[in-house]
């Protein structure tokens, strides 16, 4: 046996609350284990409460075998070991090491000590089922033309870095429509307050609507005629570094040392430098985004008080952070605590790139927008730099080092307006496009679509991915509207995509996973090669429907999938 | 080469704070990896700051090599990669999974988003110099006789669980100068506010001193005492359960869900019972001790208080946090908050016997009663039930999986009033006693003495480690006394056994490791088995001093080393 392969530790992802009697644990084994039991009991009863139960898989790849099980603790507490199955040995896995000896009392085992409720990440119901639509609002709809920017671009032509198309809030309040009929119910602004760029990451006044966009009349109407339709509405706080010309930085850039400001940022020296290199902190090394000191007692309040603001005024629903990742901690944790505090099901979701375990513990954010899935899929589904193996072992990671919660908060994507179109990537390949997006909606997680993916819109990297959305229908690929709509109706009509468990499979050369949800069960196929594969269907051989085309499917032993093909299936009782 | 034994995920003990422009990196890879190159870089600026770098072994076992570095990061922000030299292969290992092709640019690496020294865990120098001795202060000394309890069980008689033995907060002050002569410069109390048992964990005023031991004064009389020696104090706070006798409690006894504190408690129905099993949570099933309802705002501002109280009032440096993993960890992140905001280098100190990463990550405690280290030392010396590979793998798990300042604010013991004094562990056997003192004190971590073990006092299990202590000169053990006294000598003279870096070594069937700073060197071998060992010295040949014995020592690739000895030598330029 791979001793070398098993880990844990208790918490973090490994031992974490379902809910205040419940925990879940799990354990990483090498694939060669066959069976992991794990023995339990309250360790200030032990002979009494001793109990063992069998673990599930939850994901299998060629390196590691991932295992989980939820125990039920009647006096809110659990010690516990586990007994591991080899081929040619059983081992006991203890707090201490390992051992040949079978578990004798609690000394030396695991233990979650006591089940805090208060310390569990939770996700709201809305949050779990959500499907986001991300909108870049100077691209969307131009819905009021006389809060237009002057020397607008026009709506067809290429953006430039610099250019303004004149979407706006009343624009998205006339689209509703047609956001209600592709059938999201959450929506993703990218910012929104006074900011003089068109993405308005470079932000002037906080408490302001950009006067391009609207005002907070506009923004109230927006988010009522959303909670009308049952569309949950979240905004994006941009709170690492603040514009250049915020009244604070310019306040510093006058007044020096001097400035009441001059501790809202972490500088060097004075007199203030931009080159070679800024003299102070700033997001990357971008002189006109400097860095705010959120260390800073005042600075953290200035910025907590905007957190509940647009909450109390507007109603909105959460927050998406900008560079979540690059603000310390201790500001989250007060983040959290305040937005709960006003709004307890508010979604918080950070912008983080890499692995963003220790902010999914409970005391931060509740998700993050899922790119170690985003990249998996590119390198897989779209430039086929990965293979199954290769794909299910990433996305096996993605599951098991997250919290179960957190994995449900996360907000998947394919694309964004910081990375060029998914389709684009695909180099307009619709068939390995549509898989992708099969993909992201049948995993743990809301699937996040930035707009006018739905309808086949392409762009490379920032500025190109940020085109005017295409209104005429002409232009749009009804082909791909269809397939959305319909991805979104299978994930809203069966909670299994949103809610329930998933055990990822190794059926052979393609991407696999069950998941299921009170009884019932779905498997889901995807072959982005281009080559036929044959399926091992040993584990999966029954009677199923396709959720997408209605088509009654059956699979035996063996099963053909074609190239660029996936399928969504729900497990029929009989045929 | 043994891929499934590699691991590595940003923060938590594999990537931490070490300054403002500081951070300490680690992997874990299989035994039979002989090099590890880390490649790092600014993310922003990736081509013109890429860097490499050799790790450094933090130990080794026969499982596993855990490997170290820290990288200056002008920015305050890294990127990074692994390069690992097995025998016959180079594996790149990202974030992404693991690749035999080299990296090029930053894509898929890890990630340590920004350097907030405000996240970081920092420990003061007085706790990294510390050298504790726990009090329990009924037993140490009776200095005023005024205040004794009736019914004084005789000094020397065998404890019971309720006998009481006259010692005070007086006698503690008039055996000061025992102390200073021993050289410790630190006293942990066991609790010493008002509680009708001899150990006072069933509090019943969190803000008064038990009248047996003294009052306010007698308290602040000592704290003063003590600072003018340069020991620093610290007290219990027992803030898990509340005493039987608490006028809380009691309220709610009387009153049912009347009571104004009936939800300081967590109580399932009305009115209480504590047959079979109380209706209320407690501490284990003890129906004395009922649990506290921390997640109560009320509850949480009454124990925040009294935590600042005893700093504000008497002075005192630190808490020791009894059942310190049962209360949530919001709650501590508050104490900590509170504590440190009045005395920036107070000691906070959690009672945990299990791995205790998830509250050593800079927001909650600084160290934690370092059990596991306990363990292993009584499996190892006092018992034999481990051998020298299996105790070598269990420390190097204490030292991998803390952030390296957890490991620096650690209290070690080797036994406690929860527990048989180490001595009756060892059947009596003076030299493994000394021994496991010996690796105690050469070890990270502030190693804190049982009040009467330095002079071999013996007892088993509750109550009776709790004996009075032997201050007849001629039934105390002079040779431990010595033993004693040198070691903590030793430990204050070479910071490099509280402040310097450790490599544990796989010299063969003994226990070894290397310590340094600034310059210095240290080796440390330890034999308690009963053969003589043969050590191989080609990673430590050279000359050295004894430091507890003051004997030249030469280590040639051969070294025999003596049954049950063990030896701290200082490495020498010349001889």
């Amino acid at each position: 046996m791979l001793i070398q392969a098993i880990h844990h530790l208790p918490k973090n992802n490994y031992a974490f609350i379902v809910n205040d009697k419940e925990v879940e644990i799990r354990i990483q084994t090498g694939p060669e284990v066959k069976k992991v039991e794990i023995i339990y009991g309250d360790k200030y009863d032990w002979d009494s409460t001793v109990s063992q139960l069998d673990m599930t898989v939850l994901g299998r790849d060629e390196l590691f075998t991932y295992w989980y099980c939820r125990l039920y603790c009647p006096a809110k507490r659990i010690t516990y070991g586990f007994k591991v199955y080899g081929p040619d040995q059983v081992i006991w896995v203890k707090e201490t090491g390992y051992t040949s000896e079978p578990i004798e009392g609690h000394r030396e085992l695991f233990d979650f000590p006591w089940v805090h409720v208060s310390d569990a990440l939770t996700i709201s119901d809305w949050v779990r089922d959500a499907v986001f639509y991300q909108i870049f609002p100077d691209r969307f709809a131009n819905g009021d033309t006389s809060n237009d920017p002057t020397n607008l671009t026009p709506w067809d032509s290429p953006p430039t870095p610099t250019s303004f198309y004149g979407g706006d809030l009343q624009g998205i309040i006339d689209k509703l429509d047609y956001l209600s009929e592709l059938g999201i119910n959450a929506i993703y602004l990218t910012p929104i307050f006074t900011a003089p760029s068109n993405h308005k990451y470079d932000t002037v006044d906080y408490k302001t609507i950009d006067p391009h966009f609207g005002d907070l009349s506009t923004l109230k109407k927006l988010v009522n005629a959303c909670h009308n339709r049952g569309i949950k509405v979240i905004l994006d706080a941009v709170f690492n570094h603040i514009g250049w010309y915020s009244p604070q930085f310019q306040d510093v850039l006058k007044h020096g040392n001097q400035s009441k400001f001059a501790d809202w940022f972490n500088i060097s020296d004075f007199p203030l430098r931009t080159h070679p290199n800024p003299n102070y902190e700033c997001f990357g090394f971008v002189a006109s985004m400097p860095k705010l000191n959120t260390t800073n007692p005042e600075v953290k309040e200035f910025l907590l008080d905007i957190a509940e603001y647009w909450i109390k005024e507007a109603n909105i629903d959460g927050w998406r952070l900008d560079v979540a990742n690059e603000i310390d901690h201790q500001f989250w944790r007060d983040f959290r605590r305040r937005v709960k505090a006003i709004k307890p099901d508010a979604y918080i979701v950070g912008e983080i790139m890499f692995f963003a375990g220790p902010w999914l513990q409970g005391d931060q954010f509740d998700g993050v927008m899922n790119y170690r899935l985003t990249e998996a899929l590119i390198d897989y589904v779209a430039e086929g730099k990965i293979d199954s193996k290769e794909f299910t072992h990433q996305l096996n990671k993605v599951l098991f080092y997250y919290q179960r919660s957190a994995m449900l908060g996360n907000l998947n994507l394919l694309d964004s307006h910081d990375t060029p179109r998914f389709l684009t990537r695909c180099k307009g390949n619709k068939k390995l496009f549509k898989l992708a997006a099969m993909l992201m909606f049948s995993l743990p997680g809301a699937p996040c679509i930035y707009y006018g993916d739905e309808i086949g819109m392409e762009g490379g990297h920032d500025p190109d991915c940020r085109r005017g959305m295409i209104w005429n229908k002409a232009k749009q690929d009804g082909e791909l509207l269809d397939w959305y709509r319909r991805l979104i109706a299978v994930r809203r009509n069966h909670p299994a995509f949103s809610r329930g468990d998933i055990e990822v499979l190794n059926l052979g050369n393609l991407a696999a996973w069950k998941r299921w949800w009170q009884g019932e069960e779905y498997l889901v196929l995807a072959n982005p090669s281009l080559e036929e594969v044959k399926i091992d269907g040993n584990q999966c051989e029954g009677y199923y429907i396709d959720l997408l085309k209605g088509d009654k499917v059956k699979i035996d032993k063996y099963f053909l999938l074609q190239s660029q093909m996936g399928l969504i299936l729900k497990k029929l009782e009989t045929y």
